[in-house]
């Protein structure tokens, strides 16, 4: 499985997110607490927004362990962003290339998961025949996650994304029990257009992935007044976290089980996720 | 494009045929004179039949340039094989990943291929269909070669390989044709199970990429007395190969336009080929 | 040898100047006309001042071909920099590693290279000796042009970069013409430091790797006035090329031979340049 | 720091060694029980001597963590060797590339070390300068270990491999007293000409890292008559690991603080182990 965190607010170097905290992703790579693996060194990604106006946000990824990275140490300390995504991997058995490397992309969207579909190489095959043939070209790796991307954008991403993330769920759900498989998805995921980011904590069995979103801002300063960073970032500022990144009483709040929330200008919403049965 | 050359005779160091050569394969990683592009630099591959029992041959396979690789000057300076393939990449867009690079490998098989399947971001998903289901996740790549390889496979290639490779071309040419395309197929193709080595060149339009066999060795030594590594190697050695390795007069030979070869223990064919209409 | 470019002037999407021009950086890597090899394949690195405040330039380098690598497309669509470096590098025998491409960098420093020193093998020792004890231990490559730059810099390159690099080359001549070495030194060099641009181009045996510099911009504007680029871009805007990016008439001077150009806010300047005998 | 084995005996698939035992290199490379770091994973070696006469021993080395690596994966499986080792690297800082993988060659030596030189990076200057002249270009990486073995090299290893080692380690203690480093060394090494093996445990401190032996098989084969491996290799067989690949009762022996082996034809021997003062 993976660790990865989305990052919405005040523009700041990468640098502050992935590497400052005290068990910042990087550190997550080689001492994961939370995750099924404690390492995760099978490549990384981040993708960021420019604070300029630019039609697609910016991938860099590589099939190497983050902690060790010196493109990525170099973005960190000069790109500044008011939202990216960064993940790092433990493949379960899939090659170790580029094109398996989260975050995907397509045109302004980004995606990015952890989990896993149980036995994907019993409905691989199948699973790619229901993304939209003009999208098929576009698959370029041989993940599970990718293909629950282009299956997510053939059901409707752009247009309603909880909705077509259910719908999703749902196609896998029965593909897989078509196969026999008991508990065919395990997901937590990340989605956003450049302007609002989505996120989904999911599993059949019922038994999630960790995710965790950060208090905001203004609460979380008040808890912490003596917190210089805490000032320097604006009360809408939010992280979505696999696991915290420091052990701050108050700033970490679990996601709940069949859950999904939404990150917006104006105040955020958590809500209750039900796949749609396929 | 790309070229290759596969090897069957005398078991040598692969460094005899990868290096030594004046216009050796790692040459034409710089400066090939037949193949569509002069570089061919986005990856490579070596695949080898132990000289003891395996079962299977080993491969190694990188996404750098062959040229500047150190672990292929490694193996080529210490591995010994009696059947040896090896090939550099031009890519004509597919991703630059290990999963990309040939040789691709079955059980016993090896495949290599040097050309193209016209327009096959057209044509991926069709032919992906038409590979037997339980094969279909063995995949890793996004090349048409692979493609071509498990459709082959598919297509009775362990059985009858100048019949599954017929047919093969027959489903590439069919769905190239009912998707516009005039063209749809451009091959010089090796294929091994270890023992015999098949080798194929053909194209839709008749104007097939270059491909070379070279003389029987015993024909060859009383050409050139004098050459030491003549007397080195058996009467059957054998090589194919992209485009010749060195200006050796009577060497090289060219296989003709729609034709296929069979190297193996007693005397080597050469037949037409034809595709099989699908 | 290699190829570089050292971009100053209006901020751009490092897009424009590396991929989009007809005989770009990119396609130099493939085709080179004026180089030593057409093929510059061995590592690439690009190095660029944020538009913002950030004490240090940002780095992207790696060891594959600048052609095929998606990292740096990805840089090139999404940065934009009022100042950059981009090198392409053909190994002549060194390790192809990142600790190996240009640009190298110290502190707000950068520099880059293309030539070599003549039988470094023999002269790498004393000349490292000749480094500031207190940098030795910076040095993280092989090459002589990080040899050279740790030499200029102990030799003042942040007090007096045209003395620091005369009195560099005297160093490098007098060593090498001690060990038998008739013509040490062939460089064209670009060195900032985020302010100025400072480069040169010189050879032991007066016959210097090509080296041009553009005309300034309001001179071009006139001659084309048709070219939306040009209107684009301020009057001081200025490229130094290993060799030109496009065939437009008027575009492109030659820098004389043992020569060296200063680029900065106010008009640029052209001087003779001598090595200071050690 | 790292961990690393030898094996050297009946010529075996590297598989049995590498991958095969419970708690395998490639395992520690995940989970290393008694290492400083549980996560090897900035690099990797396997150095082999094939079955037949080559002048050297193959390296493959590789950037990349070693439990991910597919050409590694191929060697082991089909490469059989009588003498070969394995290096798993955690870099304390010094650059992740090819160039500072371990083991380390010359001519028919191989050398691989876990430990390092306290504050290396104030000494490595003046190391360098004990070198060898002739010897300071082949100097490829930046890693103490490399250097140690340049040192060693320069003092003799070829003749007296004990006493080149003990000369070695006084300089590198004189050097980094001189520094002010209360323990300037800590290492455990293997070192082999392709006939005998060598071994150290040493530290200024006496507080060496791990570092085992195994039993002689016809020992073991008494204990463990069960065991078909046991039956399948020689008397003489022998591993040198830096912490045991399985928890095979009587199995494993510390090599004891400040002590030194020698595997070879006959009989193995341990002796104490002392630096020459410098």
């Amino acid at each position: 499985m993976c660790r990865w965190l989305a990052y919405s607010g005040t523009p700041l170097l990468l640098d502050t997110i992935l590497y400052k905290p005290a068990h910042s992703l990087i550190d997550q790579s080689l001492h994961s607490r939370l995750g099924v693996e404690t390492t995760n060194g099978d490549g990384f990604g981040v993708g960021w927004y420019a604070q300029e106006k630019i039609d697609t946000p910016a991938l860099l990824r590589d099939v190497g362990p983050a902690w060790n990275n010196r493109n990525l140490r170099e973005i960190a300390d000069h790109v500044r962003s008011p939202l990216f995504f960064a993940h790092i991997r433990a493949s379960t058995g899939t090659a170790v290339q580029q094109s398996n490397c989260h975050p995907f992309r397509h045109g302004r969207w980004m995606w990015m998961h952890n989990g896993g579909i149980t036995a994907f190489h019993l409905t691989r095959r199948e699973l790619a025949l229901r993304v939209d043939p003009a999208l098929y070209s576009d698959i370029e790796g041989t993940t599970d996650s990718e293909t629950m991307f282009y299956l997510a954008i053939t059901l409707g991403l752009e247009q309603d994304p909880p909705g077509a993330v259910a719908r999703m769920v749902g196609v896998v759900e029965r593909i897989g029990r078509d196969h026999g498989v008991e508990f065919p998805l395990q997901m937590t995921i990340a989605v956003t257009d450049g302007e609002r980011l989505w996120t989904f904590r999911y599993s059949t069995q019922g038994a999630s992935r960790s995710l965790f979103f950060s208090t905001r801002v203004d609460t979380l300063r008040q808890l912490h007044p003596d917190i210089a960073f805490l000032r320097e970032v604006s009360d809408d500022t939010r992280l979505i976290v696999s696991e915290p990144l420091a052990d701050l009483p108050g700033a970490w709040n679990e996601i709940p089980e069949s859950s999904y929330g939404v990150v917006q200008a104006g105040s955020d919403e958590l809500y209750p996720f039900t796949p749609q049965p396929a």
